[in-house]
């Protein structure tokens, strides 16, 4: 659901146009059952979470997404229960993000869906804007979702939700918009969003903390799998990955805890080029690359 | 590729919204290349033609779409070669219509492409508008997109460009929007948009004449097919049926005329429900049918 953004220009989680003088935004996301749903999520759970993913591409760039379109992908055959969990998966995701559903058309062929918001942008946070001293934000914690994925390949449930009905952080990207210096929505992976906004920026990004918590780590080492692997390259998870100057600090933490978004300081931009990861007190630099499915 | 829309109101062939007091337009379309690509079509020839479906929903309300994204799905290991020759079909086809693609995302999946296209739409020609009195006029003539899939699918190359490489009618979409009373676009087939222009303006309407040439009938002989089947219930053709008052008709008839439009007077629009043919003096109800793969 998330390889690639096609663009002219540089890459940004929404495409931005004016027409009759109204600056807007717009994003396109689609998901596709075979690959992006795994055993044990509903149609309906699926269908909201293509919503979801949409919606926290605008939320990185502080826009309320106002409108929506779809186009929806079903074999031959598909029960009309099936399609109306689907529909009702998809009104209750744009009902919590305040989004009007205009309508879209239905098309035979792999079950997919693809969602199309749109809304004003007089102005977005771009993923270029990061300067150095600017300190590095996630909100988080990171690694769930890839945990989740993990554990319901299994037939588990661990983290499963985090997989089946994800948030995205829009009332957060919206009002904390105003401090932020560039923005992007993680769901490539962590190190892959870290890496974009300092390529865009042309800047080095410090990370001093792991945004992870225990129980992450605890699942891990019990599956044998390296936290870094989950947490840096999971991907699939709608949280947003912030540079803003360290005056702006008290607002985003009080701004953040009024929304109960858990909000984590994770490092710094500096000038020069990469990402780099202090662990230990040993500097290393932190692996580009994208998300991937684990299963 | 155009089974069905999905809308809360009155179905249209494009949904409509307003941002900052403009009024705008959007619709999307998904062409699904395992069922709407017949062989011997591109992927380039494939990639444009979604592109051409999104721009006759905005040609049949006259509105000129400014804007677009996309979202592409492509199975793993598509080569790059292939990837470039569809997003040059997309650029030719972009071009050719004055739209600036903005950008999109692309998924791994059975090869699809889904087009969203916007533009500025302070009216439209509604499906609901025709009168009582009016004339119903199509571009056309009818027939030979099914026909072209037809002979496509034996191995032939007959009509087969109206099925690889379609116009949409753009110029004239806008130009004659001012006289049209109601209009829609004709690719869920001929006697499926009579029936919803009729439906939705709670008319009837009286279709006189058939918008059919000569080689087409041969061509449905010597295949030992309906003509009917091909121009009422082919489907997949890019045209304008439209009601016009008839004082307008001159001016329909020669803007059509300077834009090398073909026009077709096909009958009126009266009182009562349903749509009826008449033939050969006598008048039958005209079955109501969607668009349907003569494969």
């Amino acid at each position: 659901m998330f390889q690639k953004k096609l663009r002219t220009g540089p890459r940004e989680d929404v495409e931005t146009f004016e027409l009759g003088g109204i600056k807007m935004a717009a994003s396109t996301d689609t998901l596709v059952f075979e690959t992006d749903v795994p055993p044990g999520m509903s149609a309906r759970d699926a269908a909201a979470k293509g919503v979801t993913a949409c919606v926290s591409d605008f939320a990185a760039k502080g826009v309320r997404p106002k409108y929506g379109i779809m186009s929806v992908s079903l074999p031959g055959g598909t029960t009309s229960r099936r399609i109306g969990q689907m529909a009702s998966g998809v009104g209750q995701a744009c009902s919590k993000y305040g989004i009007r559903m205009l309508g879209g058309d239905t098309n035979e062929g792999e079950s997919s869906i693809t969602v199309c918001l749109f809304g004003r942008a007089d102005r977005i946070v771009p993923r270029s804007g990061a300067n150095s001293g600017d300190a590095v934000f996630v909100t988080g914690p990171f690694g769930y979702a890839a945990a989740g994925l993990d554990a319901l390949m299994r037939g588990g449930k661990k983290f499963a939700r985090y997989v089946v009905s994800p948030e995205a952080r829009l009332e957060f990207g919206v009002k904390c918009s105003r401090y932020a210096s560039a923005s992007m929505d993680s769901s490539d992976g962590l190190a892959a969003t870290l890496h974009e906004i300092a390529r865009q920026s042309k800047k080095r990004i410090n990370v001093s903390k792991i945004p992870v918590k225990g129980d992450l780590v605890r699942y891990a080492e019990s599956r044998r799998i390296n936290p870094d692997r989950l947490v840096f390259y999971g991907g699939e998870e709608y949280e947003i990955v912030f540079a803003a100057p360290p005056r702006h600090r008290r607002a985003i933490m009080s701004g953040a805890g009024r929304l109960g978004v858990p909000v984590i300081e994770i490092g710094t931009v500096a000038t020069g080029r990469g990402v780099y990861l202090e662990r230990d007190g040993k500097l290393g630099a932190l692996a580009d690359g994208g998300w991937r499915h684990l299963g």
